[in-house]
């Protein structure tokens, strides 16, 4: 059973780095710097996303590509920040999948308006095994790890820690109220991920947002720049 | 590419039914009764375990299968406590898979005392999707869902929410400090699985857990009443 499973993996993960790569030269062709987003079930990516797009990057304009199993509560609170947001759900059609892959992207675009967009935002299904291994397009990589979850977390799923280019620190207004060692969580990424970039954030409160609006920025400038 | 999968992904369920009879059926001649504990990474499925074990159930001899991508953190916390805790990794063999399925329960079998057992607890990967469609030989499923994560989680995951038999709210000593609505949590984990038991708890102070001992007494008197 594993044998069969895993050589069909494998020529579905061929498959998927075809169809990354479309993905990524449809997004060149737009200038649209592009960020797959992932993150645990409950670890604050929309509310990330909602305090970012509040108040905006300047001379950047946002769109959102997200991913659920079912349902759009997420693409609708997010839509209320008057953003282009196309869901893509993987119940539908794709067979309940827990993670976005190339083809799920490709098959949205058409209704991604990319021409009005210089940054896409992909918010994955919320999950730290599989998203990781699955390439859709994107320049960058960001995982959001709320410290609620606690400090174990990078020693367990170290795979997705070493995928991404920042981790996001989130719900440290929390961090008073629980017998969680925040240092020792930096430590621990740090380990698995040696020298990323982290932010330490509140989604709830809007401390360290900024961070992450200046590292956004920064991204979308550098390969402004290299495109130029 | 879906299609080829989806038929493959078909053919190893069906597989996984063959084995989760088998595993049930060992299960059943040892007079074990086998708890499913899924939830979220960070839900605190470890912690509701610590708690439980600390005290222990009146008469139940507790044991423990300790699914995890990789590493032994949470083995090693449970093995302190001086219940028998075995290790399955996911990432060794099993091409690092987001859930536990029968054949890896069943691979792991031969290191599990069974006959100094009267409950087997395993511990599923920390992910709201896939674990929910892998049978493993059960009795029950439990889910651990922390107030933290959102009162969204339900609608957003309502396979992983219909499957379980206990759904176990953890965290609420954080309630205080949270925007998140118990009460509309709790309606919404009823409306997407109508009259499903419920335990509110901390794992963190121990409150409720005392009701979660009793479910698992309850379940393990009623499987041995059937036996008898």
């Amino acid at each position: 059973m594993h044998r069969v499973k895993v050589r069909v993996v494998e020529d579905a993960l061929d498959a998927n780095a075809t169809l990354a790569k479309a993905n990524r030269a449809d997004f060149d062709r737009h200038g649209v710097t592009v960020v797959n987003l992932m993150g645990a079930p409950g670890a604050g990516k929309t509310a990330l996303l909602e305090q970012v797009i509040a108040e905006g990057i300047d001379g950047v304009r946002i769109g959102i590509l997200e991913g659920d199993v079912e349902g759009s509560l997420d693409a609708d609170r997010l839509a209320r920040l008057h953003v282009p947001v196309t869901q893509i759900n993987t119940a539908a059609g794709f067979g309940g999948e827990c993670h976005l892959d190339a083809n799920m992207v490709r098959s949205a675009l058409a209704a991604v308006p990319l021409d009005e967009l210089d940054l896409l935002v992909i918010e994955n299904v919320g999950n730290l095994v599989c998203p990781a291994e699955f390439r859709v397009g994107e320049d960058a990589r960001v995982m959001v790890t709320a410290i609620t979850e606690g400090e174990d977390k990078p020693l367990k799923y170290p795979l997705m820690f070493r995928a991404c280019d920042l981790v996001v620190v989130n719900k440290v207004d929390l961090a008073p109220h629980l017998d969680v060692d925040l240092d020792l969580l930096l430590d621990r990424i740090d380990k698995v991920h040696p020298d990323v970039e982290t932010v330490v954030v509140s989604g709830r409160t809007g401390q360290g947002v900024d961070a992450v609006r200046h590292w956004l920025r920064e991204l979308h400038a550098a390969k402004a720049v290299v495109e130029a």
